[in-house]
C-alpha cells in the first residue's frame, strides 16, 4: 500500500469531492479536503443534487443535521453516483440518536449502494441493527468486538465499514485493517468525524478501484496529520488550524515512518 | 457560590447541550461547548427536535437565523423540555430588528416556559416591549436602566432573564448579580454572545435546581477564559483559537483570582 | 483613490452589510466584516428578508449553497435594495456549474438591478453567457481576455463587474482598473473569494456614489491583508485567523506603501 503514491495523486488531479453534509463542521470539511489537495464542493439543493455529483469523482453524505429536504438530496445523488459509479461515503453522523437519523440511514443502505459507511461503534451498531444507547454523537459501549461488526455489516452490504475510534477499523471483503494512528486531542475537536469522512472521500475520488486500501489509507494520513498536529498545539482551537496547515504540508517521510496499520 | 465545583461537574458529567441555533455560529458554540466539558448536539429538524432534546439536559435556542421551520422546531423542542423540566435558554440574537425575530420571542415565550431568557440591552429591552432601534444585532442605547429592565422582565416571566454587555447583569426574583468579567476583544469576534447561551446551556445543565446561579457562574467563567486568552491574542482571529484553549483548561486559581461578581 | 479615507469611513460609520450567503464559509465572511470594522448581519428568512436589508448599506449575496428559498429571499432583498438605493454585490459563486445556480444568476440580474457582480473568471464568463466548463467553484480556462469580458458584461447590465483571480479586474463605464495585491495562500483558503465580496460590500456601503472605486479599494484592502496576513502563517490554517487580525490592524502606511493598482 504505497499512501505516499495516493496523497501525490491527490494532490495532482484535485479530484472535486461533492458533499451533502452538516451545517456544524462544513466549512472545516470544506477546507480538510483543500488543505489536502482536492476540490470541495458542498451543495444541498435538491434542483441541482445530480448535476453536482455528476462531476464528481467521490460523494460524501453525513447526517449531523439531517431534514427531510437533505434526505431527498443524498436519494437523488446517490442514485446518480451508483449509475456513474462514483463512490459514495456515508458518515453516520449521530445514527442511534433518532428515528429520522436511523430511518434515513436504512433508506440510503437499502434504496442504494453506499460504498463506504462509516462511524463510531455506537453509530455503526446502530446502522448494523445492534441495539445501542446513544449519547448524542459520542459514542457508546457495544457489545459485540468492533471488528466483528464491521465485517458483518460489510458482508451484509457489501460495502466497506469504518469504525473509529482509539483504534479504526475497516472491513471488507472478509478482511479487517486497524489503524493506529491519531492523538487525543482529535476527540475534542468538534467533526474530527467529519473531516475523516472526507478524507476518505479524497483517497476513494483517486482509488475507487480499491476502496478497503483508500479508506484505511486516508485514516492513516488523516491520524498522522493529527499527531503532527497536536505536537504544535494548546489544546482544541490551535489544533484545528494547525490540522489544516499540516494536511498541506506532509511528506512522504512523515507518513512512511508514522503509519501504524496492521491487518486481521 | 463554588463555580469550580460546578465547572467540574460539567467535566465529569458531560451533559448533552441541545441547540437550535443559527448558521454563523453554530460550529464556534458547538466548539466551545466541547472545550469546556459537556456535549453539543445542534440538531434542527422537526421530525428530530422532541427526541433530541429528551435526551438533554439543557436545551439552547438562538434565534440568529431564524425561520418558521427553526421556529416549529423550537417549539416542539421547547415543549419537550418544559414536560421534563429540562432548562431552555432562549439567546433573543438579533431581537428588535424584524417582525419575525419579534413574534417569535414573543410566541417563545408566552406559549412555552423559557428558564432563562439572555440578551444585550437592546435585545432584552425589544423582548420587554420597550421600544428600541436596533442596529442589526449589536446593542442600542435604551432608557431604563438594564437591571430594572433585567428584574421587571424576570417578574413577569418567571425566569431568569440575562443582558450582557460590559457589566452582565443576572435577574431572578428581585436578585440582581453583576458580573465584571471579560474583555473588549469579545466583543470584535461575532458569536461571543451566542457561545454565552451555550455556555449558560452548559451551567444550567448540571444546576439546573438553581438557574440564576448557574447563570452568574457561566458568565464569570466564560468573561475569566475570555480575560485569559486575550492576552496571547493578537486580534479576533487569534482569539477565537485561544479561548477554546483556554476553556478547556481553566484551573481552580483561574476562576477564584479572577471572578468578579457582585449583587445588588 | 484615499483608500485609506475610505477605511476610515468604514471603521467609524460601522455600516450594517447584510448577507444572504452560503453556510460553507457564513462565519469567516462575518468576522470579516466584523474585523475591518462594519457591522455583519446574516438573515435569511423570506420573513424578514425586506426589513433586514432596510436597514443596512450594503447587501452580498452569494450563490454557493443556493435552494429555491434563498432565491426567493434574495428576490425580496434585492427589490429593497433597489428602491432604497442600497448597493447589491453578487458573488457568482460556482456560477456554471449547474442550471439552477446559472438561471438564478440571470434571475437576478435581469429582473434586479445587481450593482456590482463579483466572480473568477470562469464564474462571470458563464453570467456573462460564455460557455465554459467549470470544475466545481474553481476556476476554468476562459477564451476571451479578462479585462474584456468585464467590460461586456458591465456594459451589458450597466453595472460594475469584478473578476478575481492572480490579478483582479474592476470595470465599468468602459473603465477598467487592476489590483495586483493577494497571495498565493488565499487561493488555499476555502471561502477567501466569498470574504473579498463581503469586503467589497463594506466600501460600497460607505461609497454609494463611486461603486468602481470601491470596488477597486476593496479588492486592494483584502488583497494587502492577505500578503501581510501570510507572511506569519505556517499554512492555510493559520492564514484564516491572522487575516483577521490582520484586517482589524491595517494602517494608512500598510495601504499606501503596498497598493498596487492600474488603469487600463
Amino acid at each position: 500500500m504505497n499512501i505516499y503514491e495516493m496523497l501525490n495523486e491527490i494532490r495532482s488531479k484535485q479530484p472535486v469531492i461533492h458533499h451533502i453534509t452538516n451545517w456544524v463542521t462544513i466549512f472545516n470539511c470544506a477546507q480538510a479536503v483543500k488543505s489536502i489537495g482536492a476540490s470541495p464542493v458542498m451543495a444541498h439543493a435538491t434542483q441541482e443534487a445530480a448535476e453536482m455529483t455528476s462531476i464528481a469523482s467521490a460523494l460524501v453524505l453525513n447526517i449531523g443535521t439531517l431534514t427531510k429536504e437533505l434526505i431527498e438530496s443524498m436519494l437523488i445523488s446517490t442514485k446518480t453516483a451508483n449509475e456513474k459509479k462514483i463512490p459514495v461515503v456515508l458518515d453516520a453522523c449521530g445514527a442511534g440518536a433518532s428515528t429520522l437519523r436511523n430511518s434515513s440511514c436504512q433508506k440510503l443502505i437499502t434504496e442504494r449502494k453506499i460504498d463506504i459507511v462509516k462511524g463510531n461503534a455506537s453509530e455503526i451498531a446502530s446502522v448494523a441493527g445492534h441495539n445501542v444507547k446513544t449519547k448524542g454523537v459520542d459514542s457508546s459501549e457495544v457489545e459485540h468486538s468492533l471488528s466483528d461488526i464491521a465485517l458483518n455489516l460489510s458482508n451484509k452490504l457489501s460495502s466497506v465499514v469504518v469504525i473509529t475510534g482509539k483504534s479504526d477499523y475497516v472491513a471488507a471483503n472478509g478482511k479487517v485493517s486497524v489503524i493506529d494512528n491519531g492523538t487525543e486531542l482529535m476527540g475534542r475537536v468538534v467533526g474530527t468525524g467529519c473531516i475523516a469522512a472526507s478524507i476518505i472521500g479524497c483517497f476513494a475520488g483517486v482509488g475507487r478501484s480499491d476502496l478497503f486500501t483508500a479508506s484505511t489509507a486516508a485514516l492513516s494520513v488523516w491520524g498522522i496529520a493529527g499527531e503532527k498536529a497536536s505536537v504544535k498545539s494548546d489544546g482544541a482551537g490551535s489544533f484545528i488550524l494547525n490540522i489544516f496547515d499540516v494536511l498541506s504540508s506532509l511528506s512522504e517521510d512523515d507518513i512512511v515512518k508514522n503509519k501504524k496499520i496492521s491487518f486481521m
